[in-house]
Formats: C-alpha cells, structure tokens, sequence
C-alpha cells in the first residue's frame, strides 16, 4: 500500500467507525442493534472492493449485510462505496475470518457468501480452504437453523472440492451452476474479480447450499 | 437396423442366452447363480455397444457385471464383444431400465453407472431423467445398504441437476470431476460415446455418490 493510500485508509477507518466496525468481537451477539432496521443478517467473507455488498445491498432493501476483509487497503474501497451510496444495510468488518464465532453468536447470522475464496490447491493446505469441514462448524454455529451458503469460485478444483465437503458435512445442495454466467442468472451480483473473469470467457461455478 | 444386421442381431441373441438373459424378470433375485464365480454385481443402465462394461470387466475381475440396453441393433454389438473376450464375469440384459424393481431383488446390486443418459434437457422432461428422484428411489431399492452409483455425462445441464437431486436424496458426494479427462483418473473407463466427446475436447463430469 502506498503511503498516501494508507494515511487515507487510517482515517477513513478513524471516521467511519459506524461503518467499519472496530473491535468486532465486541459486537457478538449485538450485531442487530448496529443497524438501522432489524432484518436478516448476510455475512460475506472476503469481501473485497465492496462492489458484491454494495450491489446486494441495493437489491436486497430488506437484508443486513455483513462484510469481512483482511486487507486494510481494500476494505477502505468497500466501505467507500458503501458510504457514498448512502446505504444503511451494509456494514464492515476489518478481521481476519478464521474463527467467526469470535465476532458471531449463535444463530445470528441467516446467510453467508463465500466469493472467490483462496483455493489453496495444495493437498495439504486442504485444512485451510474456507469450506474444510473445520470451517463448515463455524458456519453451522453461527448461522440459523435451515440457515443457507452460496459459494462462488472460477477455480475448479475448489469447487468440486467444496461439493464434495458441504455434502459429507451433510449441507443439502439445493442449487449448483457450472457456468454461472451462461445461466444467466438475473439476480446474480458480480464481484470486481468475477467481472474480470467472467469477461475472459472463464465459467463461473456457483453452488448453494443449506445446513439441514 | 439394416435388414442383414437385424437377422444377425436376432441369431445372436438366440444363440447367447446365456450371455443375452432372456426373460430377465425370472432372474429376480438370483442373479448370482448365473455368474461363474459368486462376486459383488454391478450394474450398468444404458450399456450401448459395450466398451464400458467389456473394459470393466477386464479391469475388475473380482466383480460381477450386468448392463441393460434397451435397443436390440446395439446391444448385440455389447454381446459381440464380451463374447469374443471370453469373459465369464459380464452379462446383458436387453430390456427397458424403467423399473429396475421388477428385474433386481432388494439388497441385489452393489453399485450402478449411469453413463452418458439422456439429459432430457426440457424441465416438463425432468421425470424422464435417470437421476430424477423416482429412479433413486428403485437404485436405493436394489443397491446394498452403502451401495454407489457413479454418473458421467459431458451434458452441464443434467449434471447440475443431478447433484441437487442425489443430495436431496440424502444421497453423500464421495467425488466430483468437472473435467474427468483432465483429471486423468487412471481407473476411468471409457465408453465410445465419452472416447468420441472427450477427443473433441469436450470436458466429461463425473460424480460418485452413496445411498446412506
């Protein structure tokens, strides 16, 4: 990150402390309270430039949406984009997603996208794709009952790999496009890497999934 | 069929009964005395000229193998080739696969391939489909408690909607290739229709799932 980019991003984070949320944990259990209507919570991880929250948020007026980034330098741009849209159904968070249920209680959450997650397509660095069965606990934990994933991915290998898992997790597999984009799907909202991908003629794999 | 050929055809068949099984609902339940060696039975569904069941039987010596095939023009053709081989561990059946309960006791196979089926790609067809619910229900039938079933298919759309209908069968994903080829599965064998599709670059799925 550049050194201007990131005295910009201190203090957007600074000023915008109702928007990206500082020290997450503290909000488990409350995350309902922080918005403006008491609605369903959707939680995406990895949420990246912010262009998939922003555009859910403004098709879904009746859903909270909750976003998680690593990346201090980009999650700045998803939460700039979400400030000047003026939307009050969207909310960030800057952590790490390796344990959620330290930033979740249980039940809180009614769904969660996985949005061109790390495949990590070494065999033994399985334990660390997003959809490893240590992973899919969390997710059980911290999602309602009946409470439903969406994967999205253009990296094959992950995807056979999380159909495989969601199905021995015993998630019930109720949608899976080979080729999103093909498909057609008018209530699909790209990320900005889909978007590059899927204009490179890459199919898009998508798959939802309910904890039963 | 050629006139010539249907003569033959009908010769072969009269004279391979013990390869060809006439009347095969007689046989319900006792499929196992008619093997050379009593082993495991799997079923093929949709056999064509043969190559499949032929290379598996060669491949797996300790199983025993049925195929069905509803058209007499081709499965002859199947007959030829296990009957050249002289292989004891493969027989036909020529006979329409809809109701596999009337030809297979419970508890009688171990494990079934569909492969290459028509993807009846019309949503009013989706009850014709042999991954449609209706057909899992006779699979489930006749497998062994555990018993598998391994699809391939080079068609996206009965693909997709095979996945969603094992898993809400309660059907477990053990494996899932959206490019079987590429994967180089040394254990695959091909049938003629998939050697001709996969030269032409096309990618072949392939999925296997347990009834549990």
């Amino acid at each position: 990150m550049r050194q201007r980019h990131r005295a910009w991003a201190d203090d957007f984070l600074r000023n915008n402390t109702n928007l990206v949320i500082p020290e997450p944990e503290k909000q488990k259990g409350h995350w309902r309270e922080l918005f403006a209507r008491d609605l369903p919570i959707h939680l995406e991880i990895g949420t990246g430039k912010g262009q998939f929250i922003n555009g859910m948020a403004e098709r879904h007026p009746d859903v909270n949406f909750i976003g998680i980034e690593l990346a201090k330098s980009i999650i700045v741009m998803a939460g700039s984009k979400i400030k000047n849209s003026g939307r009050t159904n969207a909310l960030l968070i800057h952590a790490d997603a390796s344990d959620l249920t330290e930033l979740f209680a249980e039940n809180e959450i009614a769904s969660i996208y996985l949005n061109f997650s790390d495949p990590w397509p070494k065999k033994r660095h399985a334990k660390r794709r997003l959809t490893f069965h240590t992973f899919l606990q969390q997710y059980q934990h911290i999602l309602q009952p009946g409470g439903e994933m969406t994967l999205k991915t253009d990296n094959q290998g992950l995807f056979e790999y999380s159909l495989v898992s969601f199905s021995s997790f015993g998630l019930e597999l109720k949608d899976v496009f080979l080729d999103l984009h093909d498909a057609n799907d008018p209530e699909n909202v790209m990320t900005e890497y889909e978007e590059k991908f899927a204009a490179q003629g890459q199919p898009i794999y998508c798959c939802r999934a309910q904890f039963t």
